[in-house]
């Protein structure tokens, strides 16, 4: 799936998650980006991102880099996610670069880095684990 | 700090998170229990109860039972969420069961079941560190 | 599998993992408790039980509790491990009291404790997924 | 600490991970790669390598990139290890490549890629924390 496929299954298929306010700004075979402008939902007082936002965010990327490469599976499911939050994010543009660690027929693995907009600093470290469920397409990479 | 303690902590200091809707149905030195009556706005399609709002949830829970030990540290942070999805959830009540494994005097880690009402299965069962600023207050629990 | 059956499937299946030194000092439907009375290679300069020790004892625990349940599975992998370290492990006894989170078709959960000795501290807390070979035999606990 | 700095402190300081028979490959500011040829104690029924000798090996490799920037602290401790494995891993050489994602006063993560020689597939991703003590040099890398 490319990046309106992605687009146009989940405002058809999690109108909540498509309402968060996120945009893809990149896809290849190896990595997604994810772009969240935050707003005030999505800050703790004092201004900085909230750690559901981070989680949130993750989750999401990681999600999507799966379906790009296995298609429109609704039912993958999230078994684990594990975060570290390293340093304390500014308001403005939050990205989660995605990056497949292992895509197997039954379970995936993704790295999550969730930074400031250019070269800034790591706010966040993820690894999140989804269930694909049976009879999925599910190519191992390269 | 005792359960209006917490409440009003809470209301003054995270808006958000107290307009998330939980209730802390049960306080004790080792336990802290959080309701959640889940809403439309806490579900996935399906109507099962999305990730993000469980994981908001322990992390709440976490924080919550830390804070009745140490008193009102907003500037207490999570370094390390990692939670294990491993039931589908029902709508309905979500409940979370948050108890101390560690508290020292820089960092707090917290286990944290989350539940159905009653004595219903698991639906997710995670570990949050916190890291606890210089100087509070932190007494090593017996 | 009952205590005898979990010894001699490892001993026979696993030698290098009998010869590591513990005992199964419990079993019943819901926990296994695995024993390892530490031995200078179990340790640390100063006398503390070594991370990669107790890393191996959660996971074998988890490893035999799982096995407890479906029944000689060589082929179960471990998929990820979470350990958090919270107190200075003593030498002397090192105990390991595994818990079912999940047990699914597919993937297995295990709560782990490592503590000492009767009602002592806690030391670490672990939590082990395994993946379950498709056609073993995974009867999901009531 | 540069390479012979770190082995001479890990000869004295912990003869047993001396003994465990790795070599510090290459040491940057931004990675430090342990190699480990692996021996039939490595090994699991079947000639992959095993879990335990993947975590001690990550967990080595995590504290010996934080030494090479703040100095000989023996007293650094491993306060949580996430670890997932990916693929099976070959026996012959294993490679640990460290990652510092943070280093602060009080606490340092390091990320830890374990994987075969040469541009092979990933083995194992590993997430490494240590709680470093008061009065250690702990500078803020750029």
């Amino acid at each position: 799936m490319d990046i309106p496929d992605l687009k146009r299954f989940l405002a058809e298929t999690f109108p909540a998650a498509d309402a968060f306010g996120f945009a893809i700004a990149a896809l290849d075979e190896d990595h997604l980006v994810l772009s969240l402008p935050t707003q005030a939902k999505h800050l703790r007082p004092g201004g900085t991102v909230s750690g559901p936002t981070m989680m949130t965010l993750a989750d999401t990327a990681a999600y999507l880099i799966i379906l790009s490469h296995i298609g429109p599976v609704g039912l993958a499911v999230t078994t684990n996610l594990n975060i570290h939050f390293v340093s304390k994010p500014e308001p403005g543009e939050l990205r989660a670069t995605a990056r497949l660690l292992k895509l197997g027929k039954r379970i995936a693995v993704v790295e999550v880095r969730l930074h400031g907009p250019g070269a800034g600093g790591l706010y966040a470290h993820a690894t999140v684990t989804y269930s694909i469920p049976p009879g999925s397409a599910a190519p191992q990479p390269g």
